[in-house]
């Protein structure tokens, strides 16, 4: 088993779909991959900033989970990174409402010393230079350096991007980032220019299309499960990043065969994580309950075809 | 092995993509459905009309690929139905520049005798009245009745459609059709209101994504092979049901479990139609190739996870 450092934010969300809306609920993408992966109860810490309104109750639900917060700073006069959304009718697009940058916009990530030596990195989506800071803070080269980002870096921060790119093994990213990136329509053609910015793997996340992972010339698919309704797609992503990273940390083993495991384990616990608001779902999450949706992705993607 | 009939129009098509432009080649649902089926050497026969300016090369190639074409009436004094379209760059998308009916306007379908008891039939997309002549004509009711349609025949003639639709086994139908035709816009939900209509098993073809197959709850996910370009998607949807009728009627079963098999050939073979412009790729393909190509789609979505 190998130790998980998470870098991310830690927030609060409101969210409005067409189900209903919440007032200030758990967010940022560091909580959801943080409670992802203690799914798999690998040593795990989340490196973050929150405000003096900061709930107890919030830390406390992840210190429950066995996450190591140390490296969360609580910065008392401050306020915690605040989002809201707003879902249309068919769930794929979104309304940003409000970004409230607050104490997120001087972090200055620290990794606690006892995960300085973390095998396993997952670089939340935040700015470059926060994700490479937590990068040259380890003792040495971690086995696997995982990096989710979006387009709003690639607007504003590119250079900085590509930095930390060039130390990345793997990136997660949405299809339409994969294309902006590089400039290419094609999925294929652009994972193989993805490659070339750094990252040995490249998974391109296409929401109810499932998620594709690239190595050289290896390719996989993971459908996302057929839902009868999606509730809220808010963390879905990153719930996706936190099962990948949380089974990799688990089993230690960085195959591409594995990481096939990985990405069905991301794409499970994804689909849970859209079926309530917010973190509510994973929450409380059981391993029988994962079992069992693993079971209906077999159902779903395994056949047999004599080949003669 | 059991026989297979099918209805559809044998066309001209003129096609113009990023890639080029062709002037006007051999297109039409039942020829892209019939070269598909072809692969799997089954007793088949096509059902259509074409005019005194179709070529003899044309109806040749059908005849060498074992196609019965005794049911192609040929209207000398007539015009073959012609279709022109223009691809956009993101190939998911297109404008219709010409539609001209011609002969198809009066398509009276004839089955010949000897294919009247057919135990496959493949109703490929036409107005619902022509598809419901068919299996009118069929001595008795076919084992599988697969039917494809699209959004035309939901503006025109629904209640016709709806008719067809309560004789039909299994229907082939893209994601926005799904959508259209139950105004529900999750696929699950979708797919339990085309069951409702008569359909037991209800195909979802979602193009670049991959196709869907439903069956009271059971869910089936067929990835499309990510390819580098497609060059003509052309006919991928008509190789799609090709393929999947052909493997229907080789194997004679029609559970649950073989219809997957179905499913993936039928991806398999439209994975290769988009190669080439029109029926190209489709007119040379061996079986060896969609062996090949069968091990791509394994690799790509086969995994092994241990649930313990």
């Amino acid at each position: 088993m190998s130790k998980l450092v998470i870098v991310g934010t830690v927030a609060f969300d409101a969210i409005e779909t067409p189900f209903g809306k919440t007032d200030k609920i758990l967010g940022g993408a560091a909580t959801f991959i943080g409670l992802a992966a203690a799914l798999f109860k690998v040593d795990s810490a989340i490196v973050s900033v929150v405000g003096g309104d900061f709930p107890e109750k919030y830390l406390d639900l992840l210190s429950d989970k066995k996450i190591d917060i140390s490296g969360v700073e609580i910065i008392k006069e401050g306020k915690t990174f605040f989002w809201s959304g707003l879902y249309h009718n068919d769930m794929n697009s979104r309304d940003t409402l409000a970004t409230e940058l607050n104490v997120l916009a001087d972090f200055q990530p620290q990794v606690p010393e006892a995960y300085k030596d973390a095998e396993i990195v997952m670089l939340g989506n935040l700015h470059p230079m926060v994700q490479l800071s937590v990068l040259d803070q380890m003792n040495s080269k971690p086995k696997l350096a995982i990096l989710d980002t979006m387009n709003f870096w690639m607007d504003n921060a590119l250079d900085d991007l590509h930095t930390v790119l060039k130390r990345t093994d793997v990136i997660t990213i949405n299809d339409e980032e994969a294309r902006q990136l590089t400039g290419e329509y094609s999925l294929v053609v652009a994972a193989r220019k993805i490659h070339e910015m750094g990252p040995k793997y490249v998974v391109i996340k296409k929401g109810e299309h499932g998620a594709l992972l690239f190595h050289d010339e290896n390719v996989f698919y993971a459908p996302a499960l057929p839902l009868e309704e999606v509730f809220d797609p808010t963390g879905a992503g990153d719930t996706f990043a936190g099962g990948f990273a949380g089974y990799i940390a688990r089993t230690g083993d960085t195959s591409f065969e594995n990481m096939k495991n990985a990405v069905i384990y991301g794409s499970t616990l994804a689909s849970y994580c859209v079926e309530k608001f917010g973190t509510e779902r994973m929450e409380n999450l059981t391993r029988n309950e994962v079992y069992q949706r693993l079971q209906e992705f077999k159902n779903l993607t395994q056949f047999e075809i004599e080949l003669s």
